[in-house]
């Protein structure tokens, strides 16, 4: 079973939104797949001709999810950014290119918006900008004006492509600094398949998105040594408890990464053999050169170059970050894995997390523990 | 390689301590073998004539971690309960005995316990006791007064056996409403091999131990019925917002379940095939019969009963946690786990998590967006 059959009466009915998608890459497409799956009108703009030449003639994409059959609805365009008059028509622009390509293509379309009507703006690209260390919340506010950052919302989640177009059950955060806007991006979103879990909090689900990637390499490095699962679940909630402290520093709240954005999405990026990021940690693990890797992969491996943006935020922040600064090492400055691995193990033994609680049981109980006293915040 | 090869110099030496183990099953044995290696001197008692004959003469244990020699240092004792001159001598007691028979347990050995030499008493089963619902920490009030159950410590993570025994690498969180005994349980445990975290919230590190094994169930269910990494890292996430809401109702710190204890186990638990409680749900999602799986399982699958628990305490605290009361459902009510399955996915999307947040980097971006006059607590 690839999911449950649904009946008509339980499928979502969303007004139907004319969407934009930028970007015909695996995320792109399997979202503009999703969303004219759910009945929308959906635009995918691809930079490559042969990629939108294909979508329209074969319903196929040549060079992801390449034995899926797209819906004959889906309407591919490119290699041409999309004019005044599609921009101003649609009711949703999602963003599904690489964040280092982010700003120019947002400072070429920022003009052509209507601002009295404007989309909703959804972003689903994942990264630290090179040289600016900035998260798209910022770029967004640079190159369109805070009046639309504000409103932009985010998606993020455990979402691997190919379930998606399968109709796989798949569970994202979708979250904006407006609820409002959050809700309606939901709402174009939400399926029995594809569940909508909406937050406010896009600085913490953008740096879980980004710095996952750092720590799916630490979890394949402790893989690629040889280590078995109690080693695999420890690096998993270490990588947890830094991210969550990291993004606290930040200013992010620590329970954005308890949200299928934060936990989510690292259990699933560190507990994959298909993930990149994982695989470029356990090939050093087993002792490749990273040059030999990176020459192989085929792909791009994210964490690798945010590994530098991450070790620039924990230094800015003076936050102590033991893993990430261990990757960067050894990515960036030659150090051994074992080496830093053993490293690792040998500091210190000290707190694992700090903070006051509340709540009637435990008042009771501390309590009958003579604790009535203790200050309960 | 199962570990690293360490150099005396960095084993840690802590001060050797005489140690009581009560429980001779899986996480007695390997945590007495751990503390063995350390160079404490162990008592490891055990219920069983036959096994406690076994470990002191050929130091293997017929029933757990068979492939395993224990030190020759390490002396098992029993089934009679230790008397009050090794009690009175000893430095550590440490119980991995089901919760189910803890508080007769320690209802024989409080009489015993030199009030005025205290040992350090730490705790590592885990659940929900039958009938009373009472966490381990209320047990120990109970049977043992508010001043030792005030310096018990517990220790939680994720830690398979028979990884222990290897020593390949193992992190814990090790806690107390006492920081004093933490940190000094934290000292006779840790080395580089078998991490130990401290934190100071028992209630939650109890009630994460004890509601993953519900959780695991449910996930278990979701590869039963056939679905994959995406549904499977939804459940996960969505099971630990769950624990954490009902803790956070409790009066744990939300937190905690981003601990070792919390998370770091939930994950462990739910992603390994040789869990019984996600076997349990993982047979009932390929349409098996409840009693036919426990009848033929060979061991106790924990989560079945504290389901019950489970739900005598979201229905006292008033929580809605779809997840559990559906797994209670299927286990208790004869629900169908397809049915059950398709009606969590088609419950209303809503907030994933909402908490205020703070900090520099955020506050900064927010001026940046025109919010600087946001509230940020």
């Amino acid at each position: 079973m690839t999911s449950f059959d649904w009946q008509p009466h339980q499928i979502a009915k969303a007004q139907s939104s004319k969407v934009v998608v930028f970007g015909s890459g695996n995320f792109g497409s399997c979202l503009a797949d999703h969303l004219a799956d759910s009945e929308h009108k959906v635009f995918l703009w691809g930079r490559d001709l042969d990629v939108v030449e294909s979508l329209n003639s074969t319903h196929r994409n040549p060079r992801y999810l390449t034995d899926h059959v797209f819906p004959e609805s889906m309407v591919a365009i490119g290699p041409e950014l999309p004019d005044a008059e599609l921009l101003q028509s649609a009711d949703v622009l999602l963003f599904a290119i690489p964040t280092q390509g982010l700003r120019e293509t947002l400072t070429n379309i920022h003009p052509k918006l209507n601002i009295e009507r404007l989309p909703l703006l959804i972003f689903v690209n994942k990264g630290i900008e090179q040289g600016t260390n900035a998260l798209t919340l910022e770029i967004i506010a640079d190159t369109c004006g805070p009046d639309i950052a504000r409103v932009s919302t985010f998606i993020s989640g455990p979402s691997f492509a190919k379930e998606i177009v399968q109709r796989q059950p798949t569970s994202v955060t979708v979250c904006s600094l407006s609820r409002e806007h959050a809700e309606r991006a939901s709402r174009v979103f939400h399926q029995p398949w594809f569940r909508c879990y909406t937050g406010d909090d896009p600085i913490g689900v953008e740096l879980s998105g980004a710095l996952k990637n750092v720590y799916a390499i630490a979890t394949g490095m402790v893989a690629g040594l040889g280590f078995d699962q109690n080693a695999r679940a420890a690096c998993i909630t270490r990588s947890l408890a830094e991210m969550t402290k990291i993004g606290h520093a930040y200013g992010a709240s620590p329970l954005t990464f308890l949200s299928l954005a934060g936990v989510g999405d690292l259990f699933l990026t560190c507990s994959s053999s298909t993930s990149r990021n994982y695989t470029v940690g356990y090939r050093l693990g087993k002792g490749e050169p990273l040059a030999h890797i990176l020459d192989t992969l085929g792909s791009v491996a994210e964490g690798v170059s945010t590994a530098q943006g991450c070790k620039a935020i924990i230094d800015e922040l003076g936050v102590k970050a033991s893993l990430a600064t261990g990757v960067y090492k050894i990515l960036y400055e030659g150090a051994d894995v074992k080496e830093v691995g053993k490293q690792l193990l040998l500091q210190p033994a000290g707190m694992e997390l700090d903070l006051p609680r509340v709540g009637e049981p435990a008042r009771r109980l501390l309590a009958k523990l003579g604790l009535e006293h203790t200050q309960l915040v």
